[in-house]
């Protein structure tokens, strides 16, 4: 757990959250300027610091990633953008760097706007507190949760084909929409290899299609998700090319489903994360559209939740993602059981694979479709009387 | 409520449902044929009586409809098909005319074989007790039934152009996916009124569509929905057509939404209906699939479960609905009250909101969008705790 040269982080407490000694703030400084990337929402109501960032991604110099938790400054019309974009120029004038140096994350409550005393506030306080220590980077990772048990952080170490090694350092942030009007997603990868800014843009977007685009709570999509790559590239001399740029790019998809992976299994109320496999498709759209509409099946996740092998509810729902296929031709394993084979149900023991169901916090279905080669992994967390509880219980 | 002259009924019990005294068959009879027109699931698992239909519709002489509940006939391979058939050949036999006179309608439970002796026994003792009374009629519609609180019917009657009065019968059943591996949506629309099956089939898909159409529980879209329409014409000499047509075609539509809405209100632990009209829209399509995005959050869903004014979950879901609106056009009604206007947050006062979804059986969200004129309605059931416990206690 080494974390990638030339980075500084700290993790502060700005009085945005109204829990008494929460973390809200975090901040994450490349002194000498980072290549940088960001992948977004694709909501229309994207949030104002969303709207920042896609203008200051994919760069060359980028110093700084400013980050609250506890409002997500979205649905806030131009006041919002006014406030996103002083975040940018206050943590610039204290790095003493350009405002489109910075990247700014927001994430919780909807349609509230920021209380920019504290956020200046909170801003000073991170700065003075800069380290480059692990404990440091938890600190940073504690100050961008909202509804999240804990913090998410993953580490990847690449060998390049000269012997040397570069870091990845990762965190994330998320349990599902489930905050004050809405949690979001937030995540944020660190390198010390070098990258062109077309390479470090090309592959986080490949690295999130893998990982952070395929896993789900409900399918809510946010209005504030964003992941960005920051690569200082203080272990290499020049951008990272062929074999060990495909290297680094094979870590940073690892790492990112590792990561990912921590979010419905975070999710609120979740007593199980599922995975969905589906292979033999025409194209791994079609094999995303089919584990994607499985995953977002309230009757799957309650199935799931009940340890009850459904196989039901698991092919219809396949049935019904809109992508032709030879229901002859399909065939569904849970936990590596064979349920149906071919378009016909098989006999099975169902109290062994509801009790494999029961016992693991794990449930792995994987559908077979005979149309071709191209396979889809999608995680989502099943459906609890917890999760109805704390999102019919709350009031905004 | 008087019946359409022509059809007789009976709900019987055959023995397919476990429990004791559940009427689980029911048979629809018109003599003399009728113009028959159906609309059927997308589900590429469509089950075998779905199968049957398709190739029976639209026709100018269908004499029955024959259905079951306890045992939906899907995912049953070859043998489900020959089951299918052999409903339909009974019932022919019985009724003295040929099996593509005959509609078959199956729900239940998924992947299970038909009990072929009861299904046989039950046709039998289905014919023998037919009659064209109300109470025949209502015997009818609950031996349709699977998960649902009660039997779900409605009537029009629609003065012609002459001063002829034909009427309009309907019966449905469904309260969500939640049957035993999955109930699913089933209805029948009775007429005396003479029509074409061109003119059939395109009444009944339009009515479908904004009605049946446009309903979830939670978004799964099951193996077995069939809605079916039998014209007797005893009460027009020839086919409707013109002003007389259109006049029957608005009140099929009204029967269809008043039967239509009954499913979500009944949907599995539902505490509200939700009614969700989008205007303002380029297209009907458009309007539709922010409408059904909307309806399928289960932050939506949960919000209205909790009485919780929660505007930023109702126009994230608008906004990731993959329909391009300008959000600085868009407003938002919570039961009359205006939420969100025009892009932006308006001071309400939450108390009096929440206290009115609390009171109320119904809530209802209006979308504006400024793109057009388009306008559509769908509506769903919240998302409670008791749909979780029954969807995940259940054991296939």
């Amino acid at each position: 757990m080494e974390l990638p040269d030339g980075f500084q982080f700290a993790g502060v407490r700005a009085g945005i959250k109204e829990t008494p000694g929460k973390l809200d703030m975090a901040l994450i400084v490349c002194p000498d300027g980072a290549t940088a990337a960001g992948v977004y929402t694709q909501n229309l109501f994207f949030a104002a610091p969303v709207r920042w960032d896609r203008r200051c991604t994919p760069s060359e110099n980028v110093v700084a990633i400013i980050v609250n938790s506890g409002n997500a400054n979205a649905c806030t019309g131009h006041r919002g953008w006014q406030d996103a974009e002083r975040m940018a120029e206050a943590t610039a004038a204290a790095c003493g760097v350009q405002p489109n140096q910075v990247l700014v994350m927001s994430t919780g409550v909807i349609g509230v706007f920021l209380p920019m005393t504290q956020v200046d506030e909170g801003i000073a306080k991170a700065h003075a507190t800069l380290g480059a220590t692990l404990d440091d980077f938890r600190h940073a990772s504690e100050g961008i949760l909202t509804t999240d048990k804990g913090s998410k952080t993953a580490f990847r170490s690449v060998e390049l084909t000269n012997g040397t090694h570069v870091r990845l350092a990762a965190m994330a942030k998320g349990a599902g929409m489930i905050g004050p009007s809405m949690a979001t997603l937030l995540g944020v990868v660190l390198t010390d290899a070098a990258l062109t800014p077309g390479d470090a843009q090309s592959a986080l977007t490949d690295a999130v299609n893998v990982s952070f685009n395929s896993i789900s709570v409900e399918g809510h999509t946010s209005t504030n998700d964003t992941i960005l790559l920051m690569a200082s590239g203080k272990k290499t001399a020049s951008p990272l090319v062929g074999e060990d740029l495909a290297r680094l790019k094979t870590a940073l998809s690892d790492l990112c489903i590792e990561l990912a992976k921590m979010i419905p299994d975070d999710g609120e109320g979740a007593t199980h994360l599922i995975e969905i496999e589906v292979t033999g498709c025409r194209t791994t759209v079609d094999a995303d559209r089919i584990a994607r509409t499985i995953a977002n099946s309230a009757l799957v996740k309650t199935a799931v939740t009940g340890g009850d092998p459904n196989w039901g509810r698991v092919m219809s729902a396949a049935g019904y993602a809109g992508i032709e296929f030879d229901v002859l031709q399909s065939s569904l394993w849970i936990n590596d059981t064979l349920i149906f084979s071919q378009g016909n149900p098989v006999e099975f023991d169902e109290s062994v694979v509801s009790c494999s169901m029961k016992s693991n916090r794990e449930t792995k279905l994987r559908i077979q479709i005979g149309e071709g080669e191209a396979v889809a992994r999608f995680w989502t967390s099943d459906l609890t009387v917890d999760y109805v509880n704390f999102n019919a219980d709350y009031c905004t």
